[in-house]
C-alpha cells in the first residue's frame, strides 16, 4: 500500500508544447501490455541527463551517454519496460543500438538523436525486434495529453503511476514542468530514479540545462533511499523544448532561471517522493533530517545510515519505539571522531535522547505515539558543526515490511 | 530455521583449565531467565579483545577498552543478556562500573581486573542491582563443565546456543581451545559477534595475545554479514590461561605459535560461521568469494556487496536465479574504474556470466538447480588483479527472508 500517493489526475498534468508521447503494446515480457512508450521533441529542444553511478550500468544508459556527448540535437525517447537489458553485453549494445536506428529511420533523424531506457528484470536479452515492429503503432499513437498515459506505461512493481507539474510565470508567459517517473525498489542515492523525465517548454539556453538536471537530481532522486540497491539504468532526464514565447534565459543567475529551476526541482521533489512512497512493500513514509555535522556530506552520511538500516527500518514497520536502533546506526556511519555523548535525537515533536542517552523526560508511550503515524520525521543534531551556520542533510525513506520481501522474492514469477 | 546448525554436544566442548563458568537468573528482562553468566580466570590468566567500531559503542565496551588497557590482569568475565546498556551515556557507565565493583568485591580483586559484557534491547536503563544481587549465585554455580550451558545463556535472538572447541598437541601436551559466541542479526562486519568468547590454557606470552586475537577476528567474525547493521556491544574476547605444562610460547613465527593459531581461528570461524547459520530468517548460508581484484580490500569490498544487499539475498530466500542482482551489486560496490566487460560469476560449478553478459552456455535450469541448495557458493572474478598472485577475499553470510522482518518488527514485544 503506498503511504499518501494516489495517482496523478491526468488533467493535472499539464502537456509540454513541442513533446508528443504515444504508447504501444510490443510484449516485451508479457503480452498485452502497455510497454513501449516514445516521446517525440520539436525540433530546437535541448536534453541533459544523469546517469546510474553502477560501474555495471545497462546498455541503453551507455548509449544515452554517447548519444548526448555527440550533441546532434535529441528529437525522441523510447522506453521499454519488462527489460532492462543490463548485464548483457557487447550484445546488449547491439540489440539497443538497433532500436535507436529502427526509430530514427521512421523519423528521418540520426540513430544518435534517439535515447533508449529500458527497465524490468536484468541479465535477458532485449528482444529489440518486437520493441522494433510496435514502433509505428506508437508514433502512430502520439498526442500532447499523454503524460498520465506515460506514467503508466513505464510502471515496473510501481503499484502508482508518478505524474507531477507545475506552471509559472515567466516574462508574463505561461511556461509548463511536466515530469513523470518510475521506481520502488533498487532505489539508493545515485541515481535513485530507475526512470525519471521531465519536460519544459521554458526557453533556457542549452548551455544552462546540464547544471539544472544534476541540481534538480541532488535535491530529489539523489535524497531517497528504499533499499540501498543502485540500480544498473537509473536515468533522469530533462527537456526543455524552449518554446515558450519569454526572452531566452541565458544567465543562471537570473530571476527567470530561479523561477524555472525551483519549479523543477519541486517537480523532481514530488517524483521522486512518490517513489519512496510507492517503496516496495512500504507502510511509512520517513524523513531522516541530520543536522549540526561537520559539513553537509557528513549529515548526508549519516541520514543515510539511518536511512538504510534494516533494523531502524523494520522497527518502523513494527511501530515499535526501539529507537536506540537509530543511535547504534548514527554510531556505525562512520565518523570516527564522533562523540556520542553530544547527541540528540527527536522523533517529530518527542524530544527522545539527549547527550546520547534516554531523555530524562522521555516516556515510551510518547515514542510509541509518534511510531503509529503514516508520515515521521527523524531528527538528529550531531553538534559538531560549525558555530555560525548549521550544515543539515535531509533524505527521504520508507520502512521495511513483510510485503518487500514479498515483491522481491516473487518479483520473476 | 538455522541452516545445517544443531546444539553443540555438552561433552564436544572441553573444559579449558583455569575456567569456571556459572550462571543465575538475575530477571534483567524477563523473570527465570538464565540470563547472567560469570567466568572466572585463574591467577596469571591473559586477556585480548576485539571490540565495535561503532562510535555509539555500549558503556560495558567502553569499560572493557578501559580495564584491559589498565592491565591489572582480567580475573572474571560477567555477561548479561536482556539489556545492551548502550545508548544509555553517563548512567549507563555509573551502572556498569557498579557491577564489575560488585563482583570484584565478592572475589577480592580491583574492578579493573573484571570485564564487564551486555547485550539486548538498547536505550533501556541497566537494573544492575538485580544483576547484582545475582551474583554470589552465579559463583555459587560455578564448574569448568559449563561451556553449553553458557553459550545458552548468553542467547538473545539466537534459536541455536554456539559452541565450539579444538585440542590441538604442543610438545605433547594436550592443549584446548573452546568458545562460544551469540549473535543473530545486527551482523556486520567490525566486529560481528555481537559476543563472543574463546578460551585456551595454552601457555603463550601476554604480549602475543592482541595480535592473536586480531588475527582470528579478522578470519572469522569480521568476515560475516546478516543485515548490515553494526552492533553497539560487539565484543570479541580471548582468554589464555597458560596452564598447559609446554614450554611458553614466545615467538609468533614459531611453529607451536602456528598451531595454536589455526585452533584459535578454526574455533572462531566455527562460531562466526555459526552466527550466520542462526541468521535472523536464514534459510541459506551462502558463501561469497571475489577474486582477482586490485587487492584483497577490493575483493573484500565488492564481497560485501553482493552479501548486503537485499535484492540479491531475497532472490536467495525465493530460490529465483535472477542473477544480474549479483552483477548490479558489483557494480556499485565502488571500484571507479572496474571494466564490466570483464566479470566472470559462477554459482557453485555454474558458469552463469562471462564478459559481463550472460555465458553461452548457461542454462536458467542449471541456476535454479543450484538456488535451491541450503549452501551455496557464488564466484566473481574480476581479472583485475596482478598476475603474479590472485587476491580474493571469502564472505559468509544468509538470505533474507520474510521472518527477518518478522523476528525484527516483533523483537521487543
Amino acid at each position: 500500500m503506498p503511504v499518501n500517493l494516489a495517482a496523478p489526475d491526468p488533467a493535472s498534468l499539464h502537456a509540454v508544447p513541442g513533446v508528443e508521447i504515444g504508447i504501444a503494446m510490443a510484449g516485451v515480457r508479457k503480452a498485452m501490455r502497455r510497454d513501449l512508450t516514445v516521446l517525440t521533441l520539436a525540433e530546437g529542444s535541448a536534453v541533459a541527463g544523469v546517469f546510474t553511478k553502477n560501474r555495471f550500468c545497462a546498455a541503453p544508459v551507455q548509449l544515452c551517454r554517447k548519444h548526448l556527448a555527440a550533441d546532434h540535437g535529441i528529437r525522441a525517447i523510447v522506453v521499454n519496460t519488462g527489460n532492462a537489458n543490463a548485464g548483457t553485453g557487447e550484445d546488449g549494445l547491439v540489440r539497443a543500438r538497433s532500436t535507436c536506428i529502427a526509430l530514427a529511420r521512421h523519423m528521418n533523424l540520426a540513430p544518435e538523436q534517439v535515447l533508449p531506457f529500458s527497465t524490468g528484470v536484468i541479465m535477458e536479452t532485449l528482444p529489440n525486434d518486437r520493441i522494433e515492429a510496435a514502433l509505428p503503432a506508437a508514433l502512430a499513437d502520439r498526442g500532447a495529453e499523454r503524460w498520465a498515459d506515460a506514467a503508466t506505461a513505464i510502471m515496473t512493481t510501481d503499484t502508482v503511476p508518478k505524474g507531477a507539474s507545475k506552471q509559472v510565470l515567466i516574462e508574463g508567459e505561461v511556461v509548463t514542468v511536466t515530469g513523470i517517473a518510475k521506481g520502488a525498489g533498487m532505489i539508493r542515492p545515485n541515481m535513485a530514479t530507475m526512470l525519471g523525465f521531465v519536460a519544459t517548454d521554458a526557453h533556457i539556453a542549452p548551455s544552462l540545462l546540464q547544471a539544472l538536471v544534476s541540481e534538480a537530481a541532488d535535491a530529489s532522486f539523489n535524497r531517497i533511499t528504499v533499499d540501498g540497491d543502485t540500480s544498473t539504468n537509473d536515468s533522469f532526464v530533462l527537456v526543455a523544448t524552449r518554446q515558450a514565447a519569454h526572452t531566452e534565459i541565458t544567465d543562471a543567475g537570473s530571476p527567470e532561471a530561479a523561477t524555472l529551476r525551483e519549479a523543477i526541482v519541486a517537480v523532481s521533489q514530488q517524483l521522486a517522493q512518490a517513489i519512496v512512497r510507492d517503496g516496495e512493500g512500504a507502510t511509512k513514509f520517513i524523513t531522516v533530517q541530520v543536522d549540526g555535522g561537520a559539513n553537509e556530506a557528513e549529515c548526508r552520511q549519516v541520514a543515510y545510515a539511518i536511512a538504510h538500516s534494516p533494523l531502524v527500518k523494520t522497527a518502523f514497520f513494527a511501530s515499535d519505539p526501539n529507537l536506540g536502533r537509530i543511535l547504534a546506526a548514527v554510531g556505525y556511519a562512520g565518523i570516527d571522531d564522533l562523540d556520542q555523548g553530544l547527541i540528540d535525537l527527536w522523533l517529530d515533536d518527542v524530544h527522545v535522547a539527549t547527550k546520547g542517552g534516554r531523555h530524562p523526560d522521555y516516556q515510551e508511550a510518547d515514542g510509541a505515539r509518534v511510531m503509529k503515524r503514516a508520515e515521521i520525521t527523524v531528527r538528529v543534531d550531531l553538534h559538531r558543526g560549525p558555530s555560525d551556520r548549521k550544515p543539515c542533510a535531509v533524505v527521504w525513506t520508507c520502512d521495511f515490511s513483510y510485503d518487500y520481501v514479498k515483491i522481491n522474492a516473487d518479483y520473476r514469477s
